[in-house]
């Protein structure tokens, strides 16, 4: 493992505890069981990745063939479970909203990390020329897993009502697909990320909203 | 592209932009954002197929080799975004109405070209012996795009409670994989697909339901 | 098929006849229509399957392979539908009550089937050595028809809040993974499904949950 990928790994491993933090969270709320809080933990991390290696014909899909992935993912949501169950009170106080501060900081890093190597992974596979399929698998591996976590938990998925989301994954996908025709892969693979990271910030601090039709 | 294949292409645009619009309909009286409507009209219009495709391993799926169809969802999604935004109060009107009653017409076109093709594309790739997955897949094609759209909108499945739909679907296919044995490719794919559109038009106008047990 | 292939097929197929049986339960009383409740069954009891074949990338999945599990889960939908159609008080009488504990039975004999008979596809697909596929294929075979089921009527999935089921299935996977290694494959098969349904049916009876995270 050389220099830049050690450093997408890392970032990788931000992104899949950020991931899977909001994935659990949203089960411990939902009074789930410490298996169901473990499955949406899991899938909110990997789903989006899965997705992509099905439409890409990549089977088993990838996160087969990294246990690292998963093992964090239960490692995290297990840690949450527990702080939640020891200390139940935290759920009403202060200590979650600073939490989920945090959090929308790890989650904007794994969103654009997530998205770019969703785009590397399929220009590996050799679709490269298809533009349209490289920004799509580029957004559904960095938005797919929080919309099956939502769907799994009956709600309306947060990324279709709540602050600009997944136009930032998809600007960012952009960004990567043109900058690599003329930079250096790894270069534009953390510019690209980067974009999705500040757009997501500035769209949350500012509390940026798409247009939407208010009904009476 | 010869005549016949010229007015397929043709039908099956009439049904993507009528699925389009039911997919955006639902997503801006869900209040989602333009976002959100554009992903619930692309999904009710691709959605089938794509589910489709992965069923019978063609990865990826057809929606990325012809980038007209999701072009035309978007299209449709963002026109119809624009003038429910500039004008709310088309949403409790008249207007809507009509709209809706235009739109089961084109919708049923694209009920009946949509299975069809679906069964096409099944046979294309070689699964023609295989009865059960025929007509599997052209219902799926046909009703597929509907099913995500209210599962991702978080209602209930309109196709398991409203009207003669699926069966509408399933008819066609049958007759479509019956004639061909027969007659022409192409008139039979016609054939079955006129099936389609004349019993879920009759269904709709004549308010036909498949019985259900009404709980006291 | 010879005698111990006899033997898993008619477990298969009372697994199946449960599935599906549980699955046009929720489909009428949900109110569903004929139709609605027949998906529910069919999704039910071949649902698993279907998403553990698409994940290893055997396509078309194996219930288009054989008909049978299909036209059993037809079956037994329209049969239930008929029978509570013609006998509306049986849904709110004794007769579901002693119905739904015969079910748990058969039921639970269904998910240690379909737990290992899901590893044992994988590894027909040589999947043999990626030990963390195998149990994944294994549980989601067991529990993912289910899980669709619950998605599908809007519920909040099933094996997320109630009773040890997921857990049954994961535990009697491991079973089965490392008996194999050292007797021979059908006995091992049929401890690891035996593992399942004891868990599962003492996990009923004493009414075992995981832990979870009541809120006050």
């Amino acid at each position: 493992m050389n220099h830049s990928n050690l450093i997408i790994y890392i970032f990788e491993m931000i992104g899949t505890v950020a991931f899977a933090s909001s994935g659990a969270l949203v089960g411990i709320r939902k009074n789930m069981d410490i298996f169901g809080v473990n499955v949406l933990g899991i899938t909110t991390a990997v789903g989006g990745g899965c997705i992509r290696d099905i439409i890409l014909g990549i089977t088993p899909p990838k996160m087969f063939q990294n246990f690292s992935y998963v093992g964090a993912s239960i490692l995290i949501s297990c840690i949450l479970f527990t702080i939640f169950y020891l200390n139940q009170e935290l759920l009403s106080s202060r200590f979650l909203e600073t939490y989920e501060r945090v959090m929308i900081s790890l989650d904007a890093i794994g969103l654009g990390v997530f998205t770019v190597m969703g785009i590397r992974t399929a220009i590996e596979a050799s679709f490269e020329n298809n533009i349209f399929l490289l920004i799509f698998v580029g957004a559904v591996t960095g938005i797919g897993g929080g919309m099956l976590r939502d769907v799994m938990a009956g709600m309306t998925p947060f990324v279709f009502v709540k602050h600009v989301y997944a136009i930032a994954s998809i600007l960012g996908a952009v960004c990567y697909i043109i900058l690599r025709l003329y930079i250096r892969d790894t270069i534009s693979l953390f510019l690209g990320a980067a974009v999705v990271l500040i757009i997501r910030l500035l769209a949350a601090h500012f509390r940026w909203n798409l247009p939407r039709i208010r009904q009476k």
